[in-house]
């Protein structure tokens, strides 16, 4: 419970039919706020809470409530009390739940709505997902260019209950191409004789609708803007995407990359959905692929340990430390490639930094490979009483992590190069990789200074 | 370059001096973009570029430069255009700013400023990196609560050359406490004759100026806000908080989670150094712990391996899919672990459904087992041509996957339990988990089933 000072208040005054008390009451808080209250109250409650708000205030309230909610909610009323609350929601809101609603529901309510209402739902509706234009809403404000500042601010004034967004004016043409933009900011710090044209910014930021939405996000991020207008191949302005929803989207795909960096793949829908909506079966559709593929190539490792099988009987201790040193670096590589596509997701390096990038994480590897190594030495020495058998997982540890840190940095510039998203590179990935490479520098160590040199 | 086809007219314009033209021309762009154009062209021509601009031009165009780039500026001007720049800039960049210039270079500029703006210099310099307060600016709007929304909107559009939005104003008391928000768009909507009082919302969503500026940034997220006020302990107004500058915090934290996971510790100096700011010894220092840690964890691998010499001894064989085992179990492991903390991190699972998610992720894990092992079993028993042999590898892998998933589903709850950030739980860390029991999973199945059945 989120509100636990003021649910047992708003309770009593529910049960009570304190229908003016509680308007007047919820008036003074955020939408967002409300539907906190409403899920944090008893259902029946929590509906009647409501029920009891004005139509404007259920619009608000509305997006910020769980899917589920927001559809049985609005199932459960009269078609005409439904298409009044669809009218004045934000017209991306709308288009969303009309989607998650069912037909019988839908149906008897859309002969309540204007023509130009449903046009506008199905066009929304319509949109491939993981577009600009699926994530963008139609309720901003267009100019002319040829009307004064005092025209467009009485315009703006009469629009505005209407819009999603007031602070920013798209200036459009009569065949409605996009050519200025202008901010509430600077409309009012305007002349009021001005004409629109004369202030607008003519090199608009602007989206494409069939542009990737996380690049359109990026803009708006990249710019500080509050909203991005998306145009059709024709220039046309079709809509606008705004700060709040750039937020999510953004939230999103940076989410999804943790995903993808754990060897999950993650398409446009997985990005989307959230940890229950989808089925076991689906879980493992996005994962097997990665993990088999690793599984197969794993099989390389039994290869390469059976071609050492001489090694390992004669010196069978050796086995014992297999896992420590093909895991260290398993772990060394996944700190790297870690930092790698970080550093590559903002934009800090660059396809002209991979030399650096790579003698950096060399170094960084030498500098790990040296530590561990040292203490490994150490410990082994303890232990085990042989200085050249401490000497082997030393310079193993040495190696191994120089190679893994290698490996780390070249597969994210790799993958770049060849077009594939470099957050597909995966810790698993990269653990895979230097599973075999490991076994091979151990066992290659371990014959050089125990066999060659001792023997 | 960003700007391919607008850098050579640009170039040509500048090395000809017509500064009318370029400052009519400039004047069309976004201030961002005319921040990359300076630094796509050459430096001079660049640097020309940006001292023709107007003052107010370069306060805008200024922040969206490389950090190097507006000190390099900045150092070269007389102190009074200095002075009369940092005067027109955004409260919370010049804080920045001045904290990187030398004292050589502001020594200088600090007596053009009015006592007011050294002094709100000082105060935004002054606090702790990573709270609310140390990302928030102090050019905002504010409002009494008598005044008339005419009064209002007069007020507003006088301040607002200097304000970094005005498109949420904070109603205040006499002693700055914070008592009110009113956005732009109902002051339009409202009458003339209101008070703001009569207008504002009295539950405002706000920000403490201690609080972590992560947490800041996830409210306006949460409540599609423009800006967040941020208030000390005793609710005094200091600043705001703009939606630009909370999704740069969001970024900057969510791609820490990213350097978290591949098991590199990231604090919150880290979050905000790039990739190239830190020096090699600090990317090491902020590494060698968790992989420290990991490799002496890793030791104990050693003694599982040592503890099952007999079998080993007795089934050379067995040793060549050790790689493969203790891989697949860190692969699956990851993958469990990179889906959890996302679902944490994006608020869809809470405490409460620790029983549920581990029940999944071990449903998932059955069926990612039963699948690799079937392809395992058919494919040992061809090569190997041992029934018996193949089910070991079979059903050690069904068996691993089945653990690896409870592990890397149940870590991340028991570190939320213990009051540690899920997200210090990284791949590295199961994949080790994993290691040593993946080694006892696998080893006894063996016995079992090559032992205790066949002989």
């Amino acid at each position: 419970m989120r509100h636990p000072l003021l649910v047992p208040d708003l309770r009593e005054l529910i049960r009570d039919g304190e229908v003016a008390g509680l308007r007047d009451f919820i008036a003074e808080y955020h939408p967002g706020r409300v539907a906190e209250l409403i899920e944090d109250l008893e259902t029946d409650d929590g509906d009647a809470l409501f029920r009891i708000l004005p139509t404007q205030g259920r619009a608000e309230v509305l997006s910020y409530l769980e899917s589920e909610r927001q559809s049985r909610l609005v199932e459960s009323m009269p078609p005409k009390d439904a298409a009044d609350l669809l009218h004045l929601m934000s017209h991306d809101e709308r288009a969303d739940l009309v989607n998650r609603l069912g037909e019988d529901t839908i149906d008897p309510v859309l002969p309540y709505l204007a023509q130009a209402e449903r046009d506008d739902i199905r066009r929304l509706a319509s949109y491939e997902p993981g577009t600009a234009a699926s994530v963008m809403t139609t309720d901003y404000v267009t100019l002319p260019a040829r009307i004064t500042v005092r025209e467009a601010l009485e315009r703006i004034r009469r629009e505005a209950p209407d819009r999603e967004t007031i602070y920013y004016s798209y200036v459009v043409d009569q065949d409605r191409k996009l050519i200025g933009f202008v901010s509430l900011k600077r409309l009012i710090l305007s002349r009021r004789s001005a004409t629109v044209e004369e202030i607008m910014k003519r090199d608009v930021i602007r989206a494409r609708a069939d542009e990737d939405q996380e690049s359109a996000a990026r803009q708006i991020d990249k710019y500080d803007l509050i909203a991005i207008p998306v145009v059709d191949a024709s220039d046309m302005l079709v809509g606008i995407i705004t700060h709040d929803d750039a937020m999510d989207i953004l939230r999103q795909e940076q989410t999804a990359d943790m995903l993808a960096f754990g060897g999950v793949t993650s398409g446009a829908e997985s990005a989307q959905e959230t940890y229950w909506q989808g089925r076991v079966v689906q879980a493992v559709k996005r994962r097997i692929g990665w993990l088999l593929f690793l599984f197969l190539a794993g099989f390389l490792t039994k290869h390469v340990s059976h071609f050492f099988r001489g090694v390992q009987l004669k010196l069978p201790d050796l086995m014992d430390f297999v896992p420590l040193m093909i895991g260290t670096g398993g772990n060394a590589g996944s700190q790297t490639v870690g930092t790698i596509i970080r550093a590559m997701a903002l934009g800090e390096i660059s396809h002209a930094d991979g030399v650096r990038v790579i003698l950096r994480e060399w170094l960084t590897g030498f500098l790990l490979g040296v530590s561990l190594g040292a203490i490994g030495f150490v410990y082994i020495w303890i232990i085990h009483g042989s200085w050249a058998f401490a000497a082997v997982i030393g310079l193993a540890t040495l190696f191994i992590c120089m190679w893994a840190n290698i490996v780390g940095a070249l597969v994210p510039f790799l993958a770049r190069q060849y077009g594939i998203d470099p957050a597909v590179v995966s810790a698993p990935l990269i653990s895979t990789m230097v599973d075999a490479t490991g076994l091979v520098i151990f066992y290659s160590v371990a014959i050089v200074i125990l066999i060659k040199l001792s023997g």
